[in-house]
């Protein structure tokens, strides 16, 4: 579609003002995601509803229910992402606002993690519906399938179905060596049609998605809003240390090669490197283990991951450089063997600043404060920040848990989002068509 | 027996300088040692025979079938220790010199551990046989049953039912819960009579035990012969740090309880205790367990065991001290919840003088330099020193390796060594009478 035609559709003047008033239902919103948490709730405490899986596939069907009560027509992909639309409408027309997250969790999750941004999607769509608004640039909702990847072992699994970036597919597997092919079938998706899932380029105008924090910082600034300027990028470390397992006992001090010491070192350091030195933003030793880990044995070897992140490329690489500095160090000092491997890099991706506005935009409309700030986890938004722009919100965890039972978010807070998500959506259809 | 009559036997003015010349039979105890490494070679490597296993008694039948050849009389006590003494003694009749050591191992242990001693006591045994040496104070060899305690989880146990302070014996069992009981029996002991495997106070007049070192410092001074002046203490601690678990990626720096970082604070606090702090002999940390040990999650709880020796009770004393106030500053320092436990502590013994010098004699007939050491592990002598005075020789280990495959030392060292238990058991003579 030519591009003078679609902004001359764009909002005019009053388009913003004339539906200032608008709100989302709060109760059902609230209701709905008590209703989610139901399925998957996990006997042992929170919520295990792993991608792909029997209780992502119930939880899609919940959401296919209450959008056909709702009069809003459903398609699930081959990859197996739910799409919503208003009945009126079809993505294959335009390019559209794509805006949603997803449903699946960790082993013992929270509630709220993809799928609050999932059920706020769903209902914005409804009350535009209800609404009759008529938006230049049209919204479809998606509940992307597996991001956690803790089932499947590919993280991302339907965003980057849909962003054409899932890169030879069908070798996932779960960690018994089942194939995604079995699982996928079970999903409503279509392993023989999964390239389908793959959209044209251009046909998404804009990504909104609206997520928990994970993380502390707003409801510490008692800030009810965050305005998410870049996701991080990530580099992990596979780090073993080598040194002589030898008796505890007649070992004297001066002849040891320990690795659990020389390790020790090597968590100290990596500390220093997002504290006293502010290498980057985040630096973490969250795994090791030793061997042979008896009492009355020196260590003979070590293996930790580490990994640091930040929104900044530049920092990413010299906190990866800092590590592998003071591994070599360490090594030297400690008379170990210290070798790193990088296992992962992910890149860092920043919001689109027009979608930062209508965020911001939306925000001060409601009269919400609001904070601009990084985000520190992964998202499905970074994946489509490949090909279109995108912008996120962010509601208040508390005590900044996630990944837990314990995830949650004052019900006000779920609330004040939906209705900015609602109102983002409103205020970026101007960015939105100007893509097109 | 009265004391007076004793002396009145005791060796007089030429017994040393009349067997000077005597010496064990080289080939013979290698070609046993060799022999015996054969029971329990495991495939993975090294040895796995662990006390009161088939294969500690198939251990303790070679025994006694080359003791039978030998014309030495075996028997085996209700704990199953094998107890060997020439044929016209019984250890009834008066207080023994008892030699000896352990024919059992950790998993995947090495050939010398224990059996070197078994091996060397027996020889000695055979050659004063052969020799018709007569004894002021008779010797009986011995082969404690399960020294490590690495299957039936009661280290010690022969030396314990031997020396009468095994405490609810009984109740001892393996990881799985199969009770002491079905093995005793299997290894010829008896269940039923398990405390009369006690000896009456003052059975012993004195205890002899000829050891690999498990340790580097007679190879690398170049030294044969290391005469033993004590047994280390030892406290081990288990140390629990808790932080909190939380996002890696979301968790800003300054927000974090990171129990990991604590732990490695107290690593290698402990580490300086005994270095630059010189509070104690060694301090090790040997085991190391995180949760939920995850890369992208900040660690929410630690276990650690740290373990402190010393020969002296009191460096003994403040090495646990200096662990805890480290704990107890780490805590604070970090935020993270740090409880530390003594969960075992063992005192230190000493060596008497009178059997040192008669090992120092030994090693001087020999020609042979020797060097005054502790041990930093625990041997059955450590047991024994409850009841009586405790005599120990070292020989080198190979590189200090021990409880490994690779665990050697050289065959000159091997012989050295027996010889100077031979002479060593003469030159007890005196030092044993004057305790009868």
């Amino acid at each position: 579609m030519p591009k003078q035609n679609l902004q001359a559709r764009g909002p005019v003047d009053g388009f913003l003002e004339g539906h200032a008033g608008l709100r989302i239902d709060g109760a059902r919103l609230l209701d709905r995601l008590e209703e989610l948490a139901k399925i998957g709730a996990d006997p042992a405490g929170g919520i295990t509803r792993l991608g792909l899986s029997a209780q992502e596939n119930a939880a899609m069907a919940y959401l296919r229910d209450l959008c056909a009560e709702a009069g809003l027509a459903t398609e699930t992909d081959p990859a197996g992402n739910l799409l919503v639309h208003r009945p009126r409408t079809r993505r294959e027309a335009a390019p559209v606002l794509l805006v949603g997250s997803h449903v699946d969790t960790v082993v013992q999750g929270g509630r709220l993690d993809g799928a609050y941004g999932v059920i706020a999607a769903l209902e914005v769509l409804q009350v535009l519906h209800e609404n009759d608004v008529d938006l230049p640039v049209e919204m479809v909702a998606v509940a992307f399938a597996n991001e956690e990847g803790a089932l499947i072992q590919t993280p991302f699994w339907g965003s980057r179905a849909l962003c054409g970036s899932l890169e030879d597919g069908l070798a996932a597997e779960d960690r018994a060596g089942r194939p995604v092919s079995a699982y996928l079938a079970q999903a409503g998706g279509s392993p023989e049609r999964l390239a389908d899932a793959a959209w044209s380029p251009g046909a998404i105008a804009a990504y909104l998605e609206l997520h928990i924090e994970q993380g502390p910082s707003l409801e510490r600034l008692g800030v009810p809003i965050g305005v998410v300027d870049g996701i991080v990028g990530r580099t992990i470390l596979d780090i073993d240390v080598v040194g002589e397992a030898q008796h505890a006992g007649t070992t004297p001090m001066a002849d040891r090669r320990d690795a659990m010491v020389a390790a020790a070192e090597i968590i100290l350091a990596v500390q220093r490197i997002a504290t006293e030195d502010a290498v980057c933003a985040t630096a973490t030793t969250g795994y090791l283990e030793a061997h042979p880990n008896v009492t009355n044995t020196i260590t003979g070897t070590v293996r930790l991951t580490v990994e640091v992140r930040d929104t900044d490329p530049a920092k990413l690489v010299r906190g990866e450089a800092a590590v592998r500095s003071e591994c070599a160090r360490v090594s030297a000092a400690s008379g170990c063997a210290v070798e790193a491997r990088a296992s992962m890099r992910s890149r860092s991706v920043s919001t689109a600043p027009p979608l930062r506005d209508a965020v911001r935009g939306a925000a001060d409309t409601l009269g919400l404060p609001h904070l601009t700030m990084p985000s520190g986890a992964g998202h499905d938004a970074q994946i489509v920040a490949l090909v279109a722009p995108i912008g996120m919100i962010f509601v208040p965890s508390k005590r900044g848990i996630s990944h837990a039972p314990g995830e949650d978010t004052a019900p006000a807070d779920l609330v004040h989002g939906a209705n900015v998500l609602l109102h983002s959506v409103l205020g970026a259809q101007t960015a939105a068509a100007e893509r097109v």
